[in-house]
């Protein structure tokens, strides 16, 4: 279906030897366990404050990168110092305990692998280099990996602290990668797009019904010179016809 | 000073053109950290529990680790459940949101240096090929990375979550090191020597004055078949002498 991908402004000749792969929401659903635990969390606290919405919790997520950098237990974190404003230090010691458990139970979650990722990886790794770089934790990341059966597809696996410009030039360097022969394929337009097209790369936009806020930004159409696909099986065809 | 270097059962030929550090304790002061907001910790937890050793919270450290890993993120979310632990659930939101406020205080303490690293690591640098191999949460180990001012000198930086002779074996076949040219440094026996020992690559232990109790194994010094430096210095010394 090539229809299911566009491109504005991009006319390049391509030559792709490597693809990397971002891996939360884009090979696996990840941002839904944040959205179903925040609302456990809500309901956790409805007692000590009525009618709240997640401002407060998102307000402290942002203030706590500089802390504590993304993943499970930064977010925890974020829940519990929460907890204990908007209830004005009244939050029982038992219902913190029930907060840890909240991101035990987020850590060992069964993954879900996006639809066509467990048939296409094996397929893409016959024909080209695969790569996977993620943002995030180190720990919560490669437990992911490890669950998702795919890693011994992936020539390397790259986890970073935050994905920019410098961050791609760094790894492409190290493995010896022109930017014209590497594709990274996302989610996310801040970290898997704009800095990839910055260094002169390739990337394939999937968007993921679920962007976090932190993640969002707003190009007009006009303005994109990456390709957008619907899933990794219009990727796919995407390829297959160059 | 080449008496302050040790061997036993080593008497290899050796051509070592790659020097890869450990961080944490070899090349700056960690454990004292972690020692120190113990303390501070269990002061705050007194008026809850009289007498009490940390090994509860040793405990919890331990269980935790394969749900949080190391780092400093981990070990508060240890430090809270136990809090509730001890106190009996008793202990109040402010004193949580202390703990918290620990956490905060460990991740932009000032770093320092262990001797002879400032100086010495520059001059290493002309000679071999340096790799920072460090262990532990990604946003700690990069801000201490960042921190120190020494990341300039090291090509490759690698942070993984548990220091395995399969982790060094994927990252020296990954920058196509031949073991035998590779030589680790570091204060670890369990995670900067045994395992490089293991894939036939060299090591030279510089014990620190603190180990963490999870670091530590017991083996007799007629079966160790690595150097041991009393100090960078020293190391400089040996590798001179070479």
């Amino acid at each position: 279906m090539l229809e299911s991908c566009s491109a504005a402004r991009y006319n390049k000749d391509m030559n792709i030897t490597t693809i990397a792969f971002d891996a939360d929401d884009t090979l696996w659903a990840n941002e839904d366990l944040f959205v179903a635990t925040q609302q456990q969390y809500m309901q956790l606290l409805a007692p000590y404050r009525h009618n709240w919405d997640a401002a407060e919790l998102h307000a402290a997520e942002r203030r706590n990168l500089n802390y504590f950098g993304y993943g499970i237990k930064g977010f925890t974190l974020s829940m519990i110092e929460t907890a204990i404003e908007v209830s004005d230090g009244a939050i029982p010691g038992r219902d913190i305990a029930a907060i840890i458990d909240m991101a035990k139970a987020m850590v060992h979650a069964p993954l879900t692998l996006l639809p066509g990722v467990a048939e296409l990886i094996p397929q893409f790794a016959q024909k080209y280099h695969l790569m996977l770089i993620t943002k995030g934790d180190l720990f919560d990341q490669e437990a992911k990996i490890a669950r998702s059966g795919l890693a011994e597809y992936f020539r390397h696996i790259d986890i970073v602290s935050e994905k920019t410009p410098h961050a791609y030039q760094r790894i492409l360097q190290r493995s010896d990668i022109n930017p014209q022969s590497f594709l990274m394929v996302g989610n996310s337009l801040r970290s898997d797009i704009l800095p990839v097209i910055a260094i002169g790369a390739h990337a394939v936009h999937i968007p993921y019904h679920l962007t976090w806020a932190h993640e969002h930004v707003d190009i007009p159409p006009h303005e994109r010179s990456w390709h957008e696909c619907e899933s990794v099986y219009a990727l796919h065809d995407w390829l297959a016809d160059r």
